[in-house]
């Protein structure tokens, strides 16, 4: 199974594709998609959804996973986030493949044990499941890199399909 | 000029159409995009974007209006709805049409004439500027067309240009 982790954004959109089953995973490619401070903000849209687009034809995932959305602080970087998060998953959507959402709880438990973990804890075991020396950069990759590992690794995948929101 | 006024929603997405120029408009066409609550979030999102896309094609407006995002009370609501304005801008630079936004209190005193007006008044004047008996229903469309017709009495339209938000 292939699946694909984005950490959604405006300015920088993370990547992960992953393969493999329940226990084994493998790194096939990961990066990400950034689009130009100063831009208008319609044309940083198009270009994440045409990247996103071309990065789903290229990659052919089975499943798609995405962290779910919470505002903290700076809810004028979240609603920017958010917009880009509806382009992302119209281009899902658009090439048939199936989401799925994790809270940041969901995601720590599934790949480090407990949901309490540091960030750091889960940088490093995502590094080790996937037998790499390094983590990619950006950051933003290695937590799509996370949320795609979650998904495989969650025997309650099926139901953390997106509904409503 | 034709100016496309929107009012963004996953659930009711208001439109209005109005012509004109500084002093004198006229409604063209207005209603609502709707999607089935209960329906995949992305699917929904997928409906927004295409029915958008048909009603650029059929209303070929010189300028598309929309009101500025804030969160109120409701930020789960609000998620919701800034990923359905995030296609809804694809939608409209795909169309090659530029898109301005507005404040509510912007709105209301190109409307009204003041910014601390009321929704009330705010709607009596759309109907009284348009010369119509009623406004068109749901309250979203006659939101939408006074979004138009802001951006049409606007004299510092050009300033509302969006650009990082």
């Amino acid at each position: 199974m292939k699946i694909l982790g984005i950490d959604p954004g405006y300015g920088t959109t993370g990547f992960g594709l992953v393969e493999g089953a329940r226990g084994q995973f493998s790194l096939i490619r990961s990066g990400a998609i950034t689009t130009p401070p100063g831009m208008d903000f319609s044309a940083r849209l198009e270009i994440v959804y045409e990247d996103m687009k071309k990065l789903l034809e290229l990659s052919k995932p089975d499943a798609v996973a995405v962290e779910e959305l919470f505002f903290g602080q700076n809810v004028t970087t979240g609603i920017g986030v958010a917009q880009s998060r509806g382009v992302i998953l119209l281009a899902v959507r658009q090439a048939g493949v199936k989401v799925y959402q994790y809270k940041p709880m969901q995601v720590k438990q599934a790949v480090v044990g407990y949901g309490n973990a540091t960030k750091h804890q889960v940088m490093d075991m995502t590094r080790r499941i996937l037998h790499l020396e390094a983590l990619p950069k950006p950051d933003d990759a290695a937590d799509a890199i996370a949320i795609a590992l979650c998904h495989g690794r969650s025997s309650t995948s099926l139901l953390a399909q997106i509904q409503n929101k």
